[in-house]
């Protein structure tokens, strides 16, 4: 099928040989970042609780993720996006050297789009979730816990970060995979 | 390889052209039902409220989306959906008579992974809310609400629907998009 390279695939990609090669490095290096972010974000989560020196009738002692079934879901997400890039990134470097590979980029496109609404979908649930721990709703008569669980916030709070990194890069890779 | 009109433009499509006028046809299609989906959760969600017979005093004898900012957000991020695939149906719309049309296609793509990702966040967000309002969370205390506003509930959790069926279209038109 392909002759001295690739002869007989033609393309539409608006880039040259060259700068479609360099979007493949681009690529790799993003898909590195994801992993880093989804996992560390999986972590963070994963491993937060808290542990309070007293406890009262209402407010329990010991906070950590399982106690939201959504941050469960931010966990379970975060994971398997993870697991996902791992898996995907041999494929992707077989992309830098063989840089005009079609189909198997197309395969790409499309499971990077379902891993973006994942990580999105978790990302964003959690964020609800540790907006309302943060600031609790007075209409729904929920009281913000970070007052109690100050150290536990913290943490969940912070392990979003990495989540939202993943997913703009993510959003930008399609982009990326798209135009090469 | 191309007939008088675009002459220049290579495609690296797996499709022919026929079949390239067919996927943008169910484009247009699938942007019809994604306007849908999105404006009926909106308006559905917008609308909604209820006012309870008695009230004490924690709880409020009025309910509306507007208690629950994240419930505002999903408003908000269903209307911007809305009115980009609005303005984006004329463009569709094109591609069915040019099929080969380039980077036109490619802004599509763009923007609508854009769009992808703004009504997973809104529709995942509103569903941990509802999820709350449904079930509440003995841990944190959160107590659920569902039992006095139970109309609101039913609102409010029917009005996800839309916004998830819109979110499954439009990855679903992502994939067709780049098949084209």
């Amino acid at each position: 099928m392909e002759g001295p390279e690739e002869h007989g695939e033609t393309s539409k990609a608006p880039l040259s040989r060259g700068a479609s090669k360099g979007v493949s490095i681009l690529d790799v290096i993003l898909r590195f970042v994801a992993i880093i972010g989804t996992l560390a974000s999986a972590i963070a989560m994963g491993t937060t609780n808290q542990t309070l020196p007293f406890f009262t009738q209402f407010i329990r002692f010991k906070a950590q993720y399982s106690d939201l079934p959504t941050l469960t879901f931010f966990v379970v997400a975060n994971s398997i996006v993870c697991a996902y890039l791992v898996l995907s990134l041999p494929l992707s470097i077989v992309h830098v050297i063989r840089s005009r590979a079609k189909y198997s980029r197309l395969i790409l496109i499309f499971f990077d789009a379902a891993m973006l609404a994942l990580v999105t979908a978790g990302a964003s649930a959690a964020a609800a979730i540790v907006y309302l721990a943060h600031k609790g709703n007075a209409r729904a008569n929920w009281l913000a816990i970070c007052q109690q669980f100050d150290s536990f916030c913290e943490r969940i709070s912070g392990s979003l970060i990495g989540s939202f990194a993943a997913m703009v890069v993510l959003a930008c890779q399609q982009f990326f995979l798209k135009i090469s």
